[in-house]
């Protein structure tokens, strides 16, 4: 059995719903379907959850919403017309949605909440009406009556492990399940949506609790890439990578996916399969717990700016026990979570993302570290950039520190940090911002161009 | 004004003090002696320091002592006779000597600190009696009498701020001033010594508190080697480094001068010049606050074995604000002090020294980390040398970390860790112990063969 999830891009138009169907029949496996709310169809178009958070947040504040809720059924009418489907689904969307915005919204955080559920869900009761147009049996199966709870943490709900045993018994459909992805409900029955990638987290909820064989998450790329493509044309595509990778390489900047939606499929060792909705027959990318190392020590290179450093030094630090601790503590006290800590003797160096400063008075910290531990000499930096190159294949390998150094220091790039700690499954170095691109086209083309893989 | 401190060599026998007599005279300017206790005469003798210690505790457990008194006084009769000095100064020495290892020994600290001390205190006085004996005015001043006040912390001593003002009133002597290194006084009275080291602890804290222009300090090498001899044969001398630099070395095993020793004289910025008693013609290598940098970016290579690795993982360790302070509070708790914490996403490594673990139960340890972290996996890895590339002239060099990991690359070096924060004054590798020769010496080679300097 698989777990199939189709992004917003796939579910925009009709025409990209007649794929999703396609690609349904194609497998007898694909029995969960999860869906998110329709995306754009070019590049300036609205998604449909963004003009429902626009609508919600206007009722709010008690503005005009002017033909906002016509713009947003008008998505779903457009597709039922393209599919040729009965007013009837139509009329059940309107309802749910007028339902919705017009409710009582006392309770500001649950009005909203269900208000940005509600483009997946009524997708999702879309989606199996088409189905079951086109003869496939299918059945809109809604999270609570699965049986899909959740910690009452809006906009960051946690699934509740006993939630995991009730769906299992989606296995028990006939129909194919058509369900929404991005939230479930709190114990007390209130809708709660996960963080962003939410229907990726719906996703890999369900195929642990189905224990399914794969799950696939269908996107509108034909794989993860090994570096950025806005970065290098035409990069080479990633076969196979394990999550610790792909949870490297996205941390670094690979938006294509969040590695904490996996979390679930991690936990239960279900492989994950990214795909292309516009191009299904070609392979994509797998997610695995473990692979074999077939192409070179590294499989992707990531970069992510934003970052900032904290320098601190002071004669004779490593000798005071407790001094990391200490600083550690400060940072905490502001509520400041910090990304590195790469220390010489008599100096450690915080990196952290420019966010966790932002807002906060950045003296005043300074000043606390400087005072409480009597350090001498603080230093903070800006615009840092981390480049992250990443790969199971770089354990025990002798060589590639020296090739990506070697590369960094030909293509004139100062290294500002190194910080490899004893996995190996990923270099860290830090460069300034604007050196970032010139040092990522550099490692590509030592660890991906043809020369270097004849090698 | 100049202070010199003599080590234990060059205090040895007779025709050393000799020549510690033709340095003194030679130089107007060197006002301030301090001398260590007389050290080894070859390989195989034992110091006065330690013969002192072996008779303390003999008597302090109520065993024979034998001919160990005489032994101990056998060493300054020679130097006497050797210099043809009076035997006025012996009986001095032989009445102090008995006075101290006869006294009450009821508080056995106490005790045993004025024993070890007494082998400076008396070698001073030998000093300055034939000082005066070979027509130069010399005076033995005690540190009491001087007002070196220290803590109250036996073997550890720390010397008290208040004493620097006292101690300028040592540039008013006439005479050559010899002063006993190694001790101070507590606030009570009591002698107390520094750590080891503790007669270069003593000229700095002189040269702090004269305001000297310079503190000399007389070994038994022409200069600091910028690597380990005994790894490379005759190694290239450091003709200046900066006090970072220095420290940086000492941390790892460069052991011709404890880096703790210079805080005195690093914070009154006055440079220090090691030089040799047995060739003092030559320079020697000055310690600065800055240098020009005029050798390429490398002035030293450092190794010392020892350390060990705490390796955790866990999936999405960086979004748990506190995980790594919770493990310091962890560590701090079992009184261990950490050297390093290099980091990945989901995985820390702390690197410690081997004697961190040693005595405490490692499983216990790992127990509490993995329980109260909930931490995935975690892996303790034995015999780890790290090897210190050291250099000013690193800062904003591009290619020298390139350069120094294709060397361990090209050497079949694996680098188990790399620590590199934004100072860049040091840069650290942890390799496994057996590797750590050949390291360091391609290592040396890369930046230190003639080629490389021509380069």
């Amino acid at each position: 059995m698989k777990v199939v999830k189709f992004g917003g891009s796939s579910l925009a138009t009709g025409s990209q719903l007649e794929k999703v169907l396609e690609i349904v029949k194609e497998d007898a496996t694909r029995r969960i379907v999860v869906v998110s709310a329709p995306g754009k169809r070019y590049e300036e178009d609205m998604k449909v959850t963004d003009l429902l958070i626009a609508c919600g947040e206007k009722k709010l504040a008690g503005e005009e919403i002017g033909n906002l809720i016509d713009t947003i059924l008008e998505r779903y009418v457009n597709i039922a017309k393209e599919l040729d489907l009965s007013n009837e689904i139509i009329a059940k969307i309107e309802e749910d949605l007028l339902d919705v915005l017009n409710a009582d919204n006392t309770n500001k955080n649950a009005y909203l909440e269900a208000v940005k559920a509600c483009g997946e869900d009524n997708n999702a009761k879309l989606v199996a009406h088409f189905f079951n147009a086109k003869g496939v049996e299918a059945v809109y199966v809604n999270p609570k009556d699965a049986g899909l709870i959740v910690s009452d943490d809006p906009g960051n709900a946690q699934v509740l492990p006993a939630s995991y045993d009730r769906l299992y018994s989606l296995r028990e459909y006939k129909p194919i399940v058509v369900f929404p992805g991005f939230f479930g409900y709190s114990e007390k029955g209130d809708v709660i949506t996960f963080s962003r990638s939410g229907s990726d987290i719906t996703g890999a909820i369900l195929a642990n609790g189905v224990k399914a064989e794969l799950y696939e998450n269908f996107t509108d790329v034909d794989a993860v890439y090994s570096v950025n493509p806005s970065i290098v044309s035409s990069p080479k595509e990633i076969k196979e990578l394990t999550y610790r990778e792909m949870r490297e390489l996205s941390y670094a900047g690979f938006s294509v996916f969040h590695a904490e939606a996996l979390i679930p499929a991690y936990r239960a060792g279900i492989p994950v399969n990214v795909k292309n909705t516009n191009n299904p027959g070609v392979p994509g990318t797998r997610i695995v717990a473990s692979r074999n190392n077939t192409n070179g020590p590294v499989i992707g290179i990531a970069n992510d700016k934003g970052f900032c450093s904290i320098y601190i030094s002071k004669y004779l630090m490593n000798r005071e026990v407790g001094f990391a601790r200490r600083i550690l503590s400060i940072l905490e006290e502001f509520q400041i979570s910090y990304e590195h800590m790469p220390s010489g003797i008599d100096d450690l160096t915080i990196i952290l993302r420019e966010e966790q400063l932002a807002g906060k008075n950045e003296q005043e910290i300074i000043g606390r570290i400087k005072e409480e531990l009597q350090a001498e000499e603080i230093v903070v930096e800006h615009n840092l950039a981390l480049i992250m190159v990443v790969g199971e294949g770089m354990r025990h390998n002798v060589g590639t520190t020296a090739r990506a150094t070697k590369t960094l220091a030909d293509a004139g790039v100062n290294i500002e940090m190194i910080n490899q700690g004893s996995s190996e499954v990923s270099m860290m170095f830090g460069v300034k911002e604007p050196m970032a691109k010139k040092a990522v086209k550099a490692l590509y083309e030592e660890f991906f161009s043809q020369k270097s893989l004849q090698n």
